[in-house]
């Protein structure tokens, strides 16, 4: 099986380098070239242009950033596309989109699994991350040794656009746990708590989450360079606000984390971990 | 070391039966002295009034609901107080009511800890609490191992009143956390996702915490009779918004919440666990 990966960013370059780990990782690619000849050299790859890829590779991950990328690439991988060959879309977009890219690629004779993936940097690296996967059953079972390569988990949660829909269910998560931890943690700086002592203990109990426990240090030392750009979180929430929409269910968290990530970003801090939401916190 | 527990609801009776378990329990009390008999019966152990158990016991503590409860009962413990005792309230109150206890125990020749716990009734049961503690070390030194035959974690967060002062950080987390998980679940039901899947899928990734992992499945059963009264996070919401307040930072989710809870009392749900939040979320 020869796999290629799409979209060397700070997520998909560690994934790619997990696939490479397993003997999987016959190409790269990337929108600015170089970085995808940098990583090949690196590694000891190939870094052809789409077209390469497609007629080269039996599965093809891609890891990339807006609904746009996502049909641009799968339109490139098309004309070219090997028979058979399986495209794992790893992006963060709509359910629509995934179901788009599929028909593009169906049409091709390939298949398409629609696979967001959550963990964050540390999931990307460590190979850790919960793959959430929407397609044929038997088309997972072709992709599961790509994906195995940097998932903790992989589950699969029904056909294409479902894996999206649970992402659009993580970012609600993602988006209000950001908002309790960065409005508690600037209660608890305010009232002089110790961060040391402070993070743990609630960590211990029903407080307890992923985010305070990877980023309740840092954002009380005003560290917000690593992590997920809050940009992006606003990015997916704009998808989430409309799928919410359309099911007819409550918005508070989606509506308050767009207008406050949309505020961030109007004063310069796009590309600010989320938990740079602490900077709205610390004033009424 | 002869100790005592106060206050015998959901939380206190297992602490209580953990403290007899390390053959710590001497005597238990209860507003309601008919509960507080039943388990000195089953027990084995004195179930006096609080005069007595005032003069008995060297660490007494206490899990009640309410402020002026805490002050009750320190008021009834002071008069007959072993010199040298130290009482320990688990309750969730004020830090203001915390100093106040602590005066009155203290100018009656004991010693105070507040020691509010999180993690709720599993926490209690199975003895992991953590417990976030205010007042002297050398005071919590004497009272470790009561605290440690329900604990998972005792930190010393700092001199009285910084142990309710971390409490109202952890609440602003649970109540946010709560808001998180039920839109985001009421947004994954809506969209027809698997709650067999979808949980463990979430709870994989950077959306993972405590409260999704204990009360996802059940509150997409519609299953609110066990966990954490949202009448009680309501009324202690109403504390933190009043210390949130004097710190000056942003209140949306202590506001949001209480406005939430009050809707639900309003129509009759005050008994239910906190993820009973759902109902609202359903519908926009």
């Amino acid at each position: 099986m020869k796999a290629a990966f799409i979209g060397l960013g700070a997520m998909g370059a560690p994934m790619a380098g997990h696939l490479h780990a397993k003997g999987l990782l016959a190409a790269v690619g990337n929108r600015t070239q170089a970085r995808a000849d940098a990583l090949a050299d690196e590694l000891g790859v190939q870094a052809p242009h789409l077209a390469g890829i497609a007629s080269a590779c039996d599965i093809i991950a891609l890891c990339v950033s807006a609904d746009a990328d996502v049909i641009g690439v799968v339109e490139a991988l098309a004309p070219t596309l090997k028979k058979g060959a399986v495209v794992v879309d790893h992006s963060t977009v709509s359910p629509d989109t995934a179901k788009k890219a599929a028909r593009i690629i169906g049409d091709a004779g390939g298949a398409f699994l629609d696979a967001p993936v959550s963990g964050g940097v540390e999931g990307a690296k460590n190979g850790k991350l919960s793959v959430m996967v929407g397609g044929e059953a038997s088309v997972l079972e072709t992709a599961r040794p790509v994906l195995e390569a940097y998932a903790a988990r992989v589950t699969h949660m029904g056909p294409v656009g479902s894996g999206q829909a649970t992402k659009a269910v993580n970012q609600v998560l993602v988006a209000g746990i950001a908002q309790a931890v960065t409005e508690g943690l600037a209660l608890g700086e305010a009232l002089g708590l110790d961060a040391d002592r402070l993070i743990p203990t609630l960590g211990a109990g029903a407080a307890g989450n992923w985010f305070l426990e990877k980023r309740g240090a840092t954002m009380l030392r005003n560290e917000f360079s690593v992590g997920f750009k809050l940009a992006l979180l606003h990015k997916d929430l704009g998808i989430v606000r409309g799928i919410a929409a359309d099911a007819g269910t409550d918005r508070t968290i989606i509506e308050q984390s767009l207008a406050d990530f949309a505020q961030l970003m109007s004063e310069g801090y796009g590309d600010d971990d989320i938990s740079g939401l602490i900077r709205l916190k610390r004033k009424s």
